[in-house]
């Protein structure tokens, strides 16, 4: 199977890019210079009409949305015990807890990062900025204390979740924010980054945790 | 099974709602009072921390956010045909698309309905509110393309895409948003208001599509 994952450095394409690395998937990386705009283009935007990364390209077409890029990894190479496969409420649990990730966690750094996706001037920029903090607080409490209770973020078992949790821990230490709030949060990521498809991952895209 | 769905009338919450219809499911409805803040609530937040609509009450315990609720109840009801299990790939485009409107067309309305979960003050809600109509237009033409080459989201096969999307139409025409721009989108609206599924959760909600 060809497979070609469209990210950028650090972006929440990286938890795709380590879950194939967890699977042992033969894949090629395409960096996209979200920068320069290249995701603008028409070129990228024939594969993925709303610009962003990340986007899996195979032989059946593209995947985008990184929860189900994840979810794909997971069902295609099952011996990676990347899911609990043949428990669907179990299933149901890891995908709920990524699109939490995806809709709120991810959307909470968007409007630090990327303000002018939600409105236009610097005057709501700077508002949407200002109240990032509290909103990033109260979702990773609620992370904390859900890890808080289990060596993962389902319990026993490495899952998707953990290492898309670690993406999103690190844009949190990244923007400043204090992660002596989260004890458990600070001790998942410890553990997350022993992994050996984490460190090759981070290694590849040429970043760091912190 | 003993099914308890925390809704509110017209929320996100009728995707999960209309999918136990099509499931076939034995459940109760459980009305949340969002405009008295009971999803705030010590009782509520229990259950969901977060404070939000759909939650699925099980006997294994609780399940939130839309895609994982519509994920879970089309793999318990297998003989409902709402996703394509037996194939991996089908199966991420489904949850792909979920997630698009999970977290990129929900959250443009949110910013339009509820602006202060992204920014205080009455400029930045001002500001917001006037970009979200552009960004609707981008996220729905999206849609309208992709559904012009078929029957349903996917093509051939009625999914849980086809009944969540449906949701966010309907929100898009309530704001007053002009559908006549998106045809495919109004035809697809029109096909799965025939469904007595659908009839019947709009019915047990006491909404109407317009």
């Amino acid at each position: 199977m060809s497979l070609k994952l469209f990210y950028a450095p650090g972006a929440c394409s990286l938890a795709a890019h380590i879950a194939l690395r967890e699977a042992g998937a033969d894949f090629e990386l395409a960096r996209v210079d979200l920068a320069g705009g290249e995701q603008h283009s028409e070129a990228y935007r024939s594969l993925n009409p709303l610009g962003r990364v990340p986007l899996l390209a195979t032989e059946r077409g593209s995947l985008t949305e990184a929860p189900a890029i994840l979810a794909w990894i997971a069902q295609t190479w099952p011996e990676a015990g990347l899911a609990p496969l043949d428990d669907p409420w179990a299933l149901a649990q890891v995908l709920s807890f990524n699109n939490y990730l995806s809709s709120s966690v991810h959307i909470a750094f968007a409007t630090l990062f990327r303000p002018q996706r939600f409105a236009d001037g610097d005057e709501a920029a700077a508002a949407m900025k200002a109240k990032a903090p509290e909103t990033l607080d109260q979702l990773f409490t609620i992370i904390d204390r859900k890890i808080g209770r289990g060596s993962w973020v389902h319990g026993a078992d490495y899952t998707t979740s953990d290492l898309y949790l670690l993406v999103m821990t690190r844009w949190l230490k990244r923007v400043g924010h204090d992660l002596n709030r989260y004890p458990a949060l600070i001790s998942h990521a410890e553990r997350t980054l022993t992994r050996p498809a984490v460190q090759a991952a981070f290694e590849a895209e040429g970043i760091r945790f912190a």
